[in-house]
């Protein structure tokens, strides 16, 4: 039996999974806040560490919440029941699901990610804005992208937001985040293929063979990408653009191209 | 040179104007409201016939919005300008590039489209969410699609948010609104053949020849297709799905099918 429903919007557990909102608070804890029964299911299913789990039983509608609720005795969460009110406060009344997760952070790490050798693989650089980020580990998953490496500097891989624009693929889809630098490195000692997305290059998308082991490289819309993903070891492909506007949305060329990668295997 | 500009927020200009946001009144006045400079340069370079240009000169700060000011004088539009206070109402703050367009709703009509007898044309059914329908314009855009067709009834196809996720491209891209029973048929007199993307088809999309004549069509992902788009007329087609997602977002999923469409036109 779980205690008694917590009725305070001052209980310090809900403060503290509440603050997991804000990312220096994610890094501060160790821990981050998953919104939403589908999502949370992926967590569960991916075997993620969670740590505790909010539920407001009478916001537990859906047949997801419903089946979050069968499963959490495979988890070793604490189960925290609470009132609509703090509920409320702690889904930021976003989602009314009546589950909310807390879990360690995955590591991430490029050094636990170990693919097959003919793996087709995706790398994004620099992807700031979170709903692109989730949408592009969407298509990779989609695609049967066997890893999806986040490329720059303090990445935040795992906000609220990129879990949900993913619908929690990211906890099911290997992934891993590290500097463009130690991901090409890695990339180059897995003898992996590289190939990146970059509107002035000359080579279609089309034209290339992503046979074995392959890498596709892609970068915001608005920055690009990196000195990183140029000279020998890096070949340029581009999508045909027509039209009047400059760009494809970033989930959605990763998709073609993960897709043509796909057609072509296949086809072997 | 402009009159004076308007500092009252109940000034009857600024007032109808505003009122633009909500479909009610763009269906009552026959106007739609153009939010950003990118969108505006596209209505205008598309001959758009703009009725008012609200001008904010102290917050035309990028290159597209003074490049808006510039080609002004191409169009009939009467230039308004206001204070920044009064942008900030009609702008709802979301956009602060200082130009704000109200133009007449085009017409959309399926019997204005002339696309070549071998056009590859998309149709989106009942797509309810202004960022996905702005989306799928933006992949049939790149792709060279040569004209959408928004199905359904009552479809709301210039909402300031579709515009807007379209980056304008709704004006350059010959778009049509019209019930599912008037598509078809339209598709029909014109020897289009049909091609409707479904998750339960057994014919891959890659075994699919887009030669001739092509219409894609593409539901959304809670409903699904109508039953319009049944039948012998029309051959199901699927993407390949791998991973734990049941689905890709309709703009990639589009995205994808509109370039192996390309890709196998290119081939000949």
């Amino acid at each position: 039996m779980p205690s008694p429903p917590i009725t305070s919007l001052q209980n310090q557990r809900v403060k503290d999974a509440a603050k997991l909102r804000e990312r220096r608070q994610r890094d501060k804890q160790g821990r981050i806040l998953i919104d939403g029964a589908r999502e949370l299911l992926r967590a569960i299913e991916a075997g993620l560490e969670l740590t505790e789990v909010f539920v407001c039983p009478s916001l537990c509608q859906t047949d997801d919440s419903r089946r979050v609720l069968d499963l959490l005795d495979r988890t070793r969460a604490e189960i925290l029941h609470v009132t609509p009110e703090v509920f409320g406060k702690l889904a930021f009344g976003e989602r009314a699901e009546g589950v909310l997760g807390v879990a360690r952070t995955p590591g991430a790490r490029l050094a636990d990610l170990d693919p097959p050798a003919d793996a087709l693989l995706a790398v994004v650089e620099s992807v700031e804005k979170p709903g692109n980020l989730g949408a592009v580990l969407r298509s990779a998953d989609a695609a049967g992208v066997s890893a999806v490496i986040a490329a720059g500097r303090g990445v935040d891989l795992y906000s609220p937001n990129v879990i949900r624009a993913s619908l929690g693929v990211i906890f099911t889809l290997p992934v891993a985040a590290a500097t463009a630098e130690e991901t090409k490195a890695w990339l180059a000692s897995r003898n992996v293929r590289i190939y990146a997305a970059r509107v002035d290059a000359r080579q279609l998308y089309t034209e290339t063979s992503y046979a074995g082991g392959a890498a596709i490289v892609l970068g915001s819309e608005a920055a690009g990408l990196s000195s990183v993903w140029s000279g020998a070891a890096v070949t340029p492909i581009k999508l045909p653009m027509h039209g009047a506007a400059d760009s494809l949305n970033i989930s959605a060329a990763a998709a073609v191209i993960f897709y043509e990668a796909l057609r072509q295997r296949a086809a072997r």
